[in-house]
């Protein structure tokens, strides 16, 4: 289905009209608008989804925790840019009629609005005979400066990423994660050439980091830590990790290492950015991993 | 379900967190942001969504007209506040798998995009075991000076509304109708003391001004301009309009009907706005029209 969906998208997005003021379009974790702000920022606008049955068990999952998911996620992609977040819009097409459902969604996405700063200033609620929707969608700011894009990655970038991969429905991760929003904000200060957050799966992710940079990686397999039970297979192309991916320049390296705060949060060498504009991600024995392992798995199946 | 809704949301939306930034929040058609731009002007934001079975019946309804309602619904938003639109995001959560659906889909999207001038900049498509739900959030822009609200009716404001109202099914004016995006530009100039897009039906959504303006109405229900087959009680109650809405000072109302530059747009002078802040429509009858039809339909098992 992702890779289905990938084809899909490279039919339909060129497509797509773009006025001048869109300084990126579809297919970064977030779109960037020149709005002419005062501030000299750029404005960032994404969209995230959670399904009912898709993306979580209804039986298992209190609002609160649907809420927090759908927030978050949007962050993720905020962070993933280098930004903070700004206005959200909520909309949920959705068959419940039990409004105490609907008051504990907005009650506990509300209070993590305001954790993270974030306006919550309209959105829809509408009937839907089967199931239910909820989508998102964030702004955020960037300064010039600070915007970090999947493009950036160069040959010899060291690549990195925050936490752990794998196993993300077993251990709920998927619910219960933190979006690495500080340490995407102190990754932009300086050391991201290009970062992302990892959704889709690390492999599939780091293809498309590579692809958009025109480069290829090579990575060690054996050096990404596992979370959960995962093995290394799992922790490869399992998804919804929302970890930050990025690539920093050889000669920061160190400074990053020294500098980095988060002392709970571990950051991880996973390998190193290589010519060839294929997106290839290879292993050191160069294995081409993309089939290797079986990439274009169904992201919505296993969630 | 419309009244339940309303509940509903009188009980969320104080709860939801918003900033010093959004001038309005939840509640209008669209928040106004006050991102600090160059230009002097506000930012719009709005969301709508257009739900499979609920808002169309798939095996009647083309993806490019899915797209056009899609699209047009929140395009009439922007209107609504006098404004014009900017930046759109795309989400569509669907158990569809025929790629030409989607083709179709955003081929007829971005051509009605780049008719409103604006730019598809991102979006989202995931899997959902059960239907298909599309959501699309509209950034746009209005002058400070021409922003028109819903609670900016005063008593003896008259109140019009263009063209025609009621039987939006059976004809498909759902489908096909143009949002009043010039008209709106139009009237936010200097006309339209209050303005808001007709989506829930004449009556309701004419009850939701006067209540946001502290104030109530008189019409004359004969005076509506009925579409298609429909009576009176249908054209103050079917809904889907995506008809303006507005009220005007009584000293600019010859110069409106004199300049009014639309010839193929009807304008009808519906009533006049008066003290007392129930937010009550009468006839002049002094009937309480709200309460004379069954206002409080399920918008949704209508569509």
């Amino acid at each position: 289905m992702i890779r289905s969906e990938d084809q899909l998208l490279k039919r339909i997005i060129p497509g797509l009209p773009n006025g001048d003021e869109v300084m990126i379009g579809p297919g970064d974790d977030c779109a960037v608008i020149d709005v002419k702000s005062k501030t000299g920022e750029f404005m960032l606008m994404t969209v995230d989804q959670v399904i009912e049955k898709a993306h979580y068990l209804p039986e298992r999952t209190s609002p609160g925790q649907v809420a927090r998911k759908l927030l978050n996620r949007n962050v993720s992609d905020i962070a993933a840019m280098g930004g903070r977040p700004a206005q959200a819009l909520v909309s949920i097409a959705t068959d419940r009629d039990d409004p105490i459902w609907f008051e504990q969604f907005f009650s506990a996405l509300s209070e993590l609005a305001k954790k993270w700063g974030i306006s919550v200033c309209g959105g829809d609620l509408s009937g839907n005979p089967s199931g239910t929707v909820c989508t998102l969608s964030l702004t955020g700011w960037v300064e010039a400066d600070r915007l970090c894009l999947r493009s950036g990655a160069k040959p010899e970038n060291i690549i990195y990423g925050t936490g752990e991969f794998g196993d993300s429905f077993a251990t709920e991760h998927h619910l219960t994660f933190t979006p690495r929003l500080e340490e995407g904000r102190f990754l932009s200060r300086k050391y991201a050439a290009s970062m992302m957050d990892v959704s889709d799966g690390l492999l599939l992710d780091l293809s498309r980091m590579m692809t958009m940079s025109g480069c290829s990686a090579i990575i060690n397999p054996e050096s990404v830590p596992c979370r959960g039970e995962a093995d290394f297979e799992h922790a490869l192309t399992d998804g919804e990790d929302y970890e930050l991916l990025f690539t920093v320049l050889p000669e920061n390296e160190n400074s990053l290492l020294e500098k980095w705060p988060f002392r709970d949060v571990r950051l991880t060498r996973l390998g190193v950015v290589v010519e060839g504009n294929a997106g290839i991600v290879f292993d050191e024995q160069a294995h081409n991993l993309l089939e290797k392992h079986k990439i274009g798995f169904d992201h919505f199946r296993k969630s």
